[in-house]
């Protein structure tokens, strides 16, 4: 079990060695260490790669047969292609240089915990199905709520129940689907043309895709704007504003969408006010903290989640930035019965006597898809296998790394922090020459900007990615990668002043 | 690396280690192999347990803490949990005596590809983001649609294309959703409440479920009646009068879904027929062939999914039947921009040069979630890890099973078979004494199933499900498990023998 590196691992003793049957216990064995020292090694080399996969549309068409194999192959040839073909294509999320979008932190235990859902291979759509499965959801959501301060009536204790979701797009998408038919019952279901939702114009995509799904007419979703000087954060006025001019137009509002910590910038919505806008309306309120969640388990960070008592569902993603692997997005709902009105199913095959006894959860009636993996491993495992303090430690960690990289840019003229930073995603841009003086050239600064971004990631040391803020083009570097440690938020740093050394020169 | 067992890990030099960083290359190596061993002993032992878990609702929560441990604690005293607290209340799917629902075949070159997935944790929602996980993609759903003979219009060179789902749930909502939205772009927005969705009495929960989820208003779902006589199957000529009855009635009609192997009796709706019925009206027509699409890759089978040409969508799930671990759902179209035009978004911050080029896939368009998981690798161990000529040999050794099962009951007079066994899955019961006479007591005969089936269930030999077909009770034997062989087959036909005689005697 010692370290091997990859050639040793494909010329040793396995090599050529064919799969003889679809599972038998040794060669499951020997092959799954040979891929646990396969990953090892990927992660001990991963700053040979750049971080931004650097191939062109249509690579790896060229370079793979036309159809499957009829013959079984060693699993070292394949592993050998995955090296030679698939590396090259992948860009390395798991890279400590990578500050793109928002992170994607696996970490160790959450492997383990994956590893042992995909070897059990439990198909968990009810309770009767795997009851540990079941349970232990349960359990790790109630532990989350608990971390998080969540009101009593989100844990299972105080009428409300958490879910493991796959992602906040499914988490939106099954809300607003119980919203939906909340109101549909109420005002007949020909109404469905004219209910309206609500986010603003910094919500995730993922908000107005879930409308569509669910049917709700595209020109009845609202991105209320937002403006800079209130940090691009939605308010409970202009949220009114818009849900008063709807109403006298004959629509009904029913759900409203609010983020703590947007993925342009992080802004964070007031939801106190929306809360109270939600309430006087009759709407739903989903709280959208999909990244900036993770954080709120210390107590320095909480307050970013104040208002959450107003809410009916919450939901952030623990494979962000709360070291669980793709994918794993926590949800909790304060009625799981109008999640279950407009999501459950009760064919025949399924039926079973727990079921019918009302005392136990089957989640496939709190998701989209009936089939589900047993995803509450991973995370029992990530937070017993690291504690609550250094789960943590480890949030403190990045956002210090954040605060680290602001400093250093604030240090330097040449640049500007766009938008407050409250986690650990810094929004900044290059400002052309004459530093410190009014009246930008915004579009050129957002060439330059663009430029530069560019360069750098074409270059392959980093990788960060932008959005447009208010008109602003910035470049975001968004800290959080398992691997990441200060002295790579110190070289990142001497990336960006060459890279805007040279765009300045060439500009 | 040999084989080790569980307490020899356990109580071995890694007792009491707790993980130091949350991602470490070492620690990763070591805690990475003990993992496997882990499981490959659980493998190996998987005899030992009652396939069926025999836990009662709430067990766990008597057993774990209140909230989660604010220390570390070593993941060998976590396995040890696993093993005394999760193990018992987990039905074991990968059992070889798993008879139950339908297979979830997970297997030794899945397990790998999955590693590796989780390993990577990229979040491939377009090409950018990781391009070989797009284009591996591609690449093995032209490769499978290849082994499954589907008309070329449905390969990426045809101008259609397959794309990786996690359930055939997901993959019937984005379809229904193309094809409401195609609806509405003709009829206008408010004729929502007027569309209509066919599927048979047979057809699976899914697509009612998603037809809720895309707003269709839940009065106009259809499932049509199946008869006996056509084996349970949905014919042209219902669906007809039903769509007929419906335009008379003012709706439109817009979306049907065919199964190949139903759920409950693996029951193959007749394509040919219902496909000219889709066509007449401009339904789009979905084939679901979640469990039997597998078998189609064998020239023997690939009639049961003639009429495919005529369909615009089709879907199989690879985690049923063909050794992928759970999730992976197969589905392809003809016209991906009829995908597209439902589901895509294109937020500034998710721009890029590869997108604006439309030389690539951006898959969070053929899909509901924007994050996904990097599936392909998975599908891409199989095919080449095992070879099309011995997937072929699996399936079919599945299938000879399910026939051996059935000639032991059709030599046994108190059994009969209760629909054709097209697969591996076998419909049957038991029918009370007076052997071959007719009238028999059904209602009696149901209870007498119920009972013999819940009876060979509680000792936990062998698990099976039911089904009511045509008002009909009967016992499900769906053989697939990737760990059964023949010699399983004889056990779980000792185990019925026995439960006959127990019943029949009490009874």
């Amino acid at each position: 079990m010692g370290s091997l590196n990859t050639d040793d691992i494909l010329d040793g003793q396995f090599a050529g060695d064919c799969l003889q049957k679809p599972l038998d216990p040794d060669e499951f064995r020997r092959h799954g260490h040979m891929v646990v020292d396969f990953i090892a090694d990927y992660y001990k080399d991963i700053n040979k790669y750049p971080v931004r996969s650097q191939v062109e549309p249509g690579y790896l068409r060229k370079r793979l047969p036309e159809a499957a194999p009829n013959h079984p192959e060693p699993i070292t040839d394949i592993l050998r292609d995955v090296t030679n073909h698939i590396v090259p294509g992948i860009t390395h999320w798991m890279s400590p240089n990578y500050y793109a979008y928002f992170p994607s932190s696996g970490s160790t235990a959450a492997f383990l915990g994956e590893m042992l859902s995909t070897g059990f291979n439990v198909v968990g759509f009810n309770w009767m199905s795997s009851p540990a499965a079941t349970e232990l959801e349960s359990i790790v959501m109630d532990w989350l709520a608990k971390l998080l301060h969540l009101p009593s009536q989100f844990l299972f204790s105080g009428g409300g129940g958490g879910v493991l979701q796959g992602t906040t797009c499914e988490a939106i998408l099954c809300t607003l689907s119980a919203s939906r038919d909340q109101a549909l019952t109420r005002l007949g279901r020909n109404h469905i043309g004219r209910l309206a939702v609500y986010g603003s114009d910094q919500t995730h995509c993922a908000v107005q895709k879930a409308a569509q799904i669910a049917g709700i007419n595209p020109s009845n979703f609202r991105a209320v704007p937002t403006r800079r000087e209130d940090a691009f954060a939605l308010t409970g006025e202009s949220l009114r504003l818009s849900v008063e001019k709807d109403i006298a137009a004959g629509l009904t509002p029913i759900f409203v969408c609010a983020t703590v910590g947007t993925t342009s910038s992080t802004a964070v919505d007031r939801l106190l006010e929306i809360a109270d806008v939600a309430k006087e309306y009759g709407m739903w309120l989903h709280v959208d903290a999909a990244y900036a969640g993770s954080a709120c388990i210390c107590p320095e960070f909480r307050h970013f989640i104040d208002g959450v008592e107003g809410a009916d569902s919450f939901s952030f993603n623990a494979h962000k930035w709360f070291f669980n692997n793709l994918d794993c997005c926590c949800m909790w709902v304060k009625r799981p019965e109008a999640l279950v009105a407009a999501l459950s199913t009760n064919p025949e095959y399924l039926k079973n006597r727990a079921t019918e006894s009302r005392q136990v959860v089957d989640y496939k009636d709190w998701q989209i898809a009936l089939s589900r993996r047993f995803r509450a491993l991973k995370m029992w495992m990530v937070l017993r296998g690291y504690g609550v303090a250094n789960l943590r430690n480890y949030l403190r960690a990045h956002v210090r790394m954040a605060k680290l990289f602001e400093g250093l840019l604030r240090l330097d003229c040449r640049f500007e922090i766009v938008v407050p930073r409250y986690f650990s995603t810094v929004c900044f841009r290059l400002l052309p020459p004459r530093c410190g003086e009014r009246d930008v050239d915004e579009k050129r600064t957002n060439e330059l900007n663009q430029q530069m971004l560019e360069s750098m990631n074409a270059e392959g040391k980093v990788y960060m990615t932008h959005a447009v803020i208010g008109g602003v083009y910035v470049i975001r570097f968004a800290a959080g990668g398992t691997l990441t440690e200060e002295r790579h938020v110190r070289e990142a740093w001497a990336v960006v002043k060459e890279h805007a050394g040279k765009v300045m020169a060439s500009g």
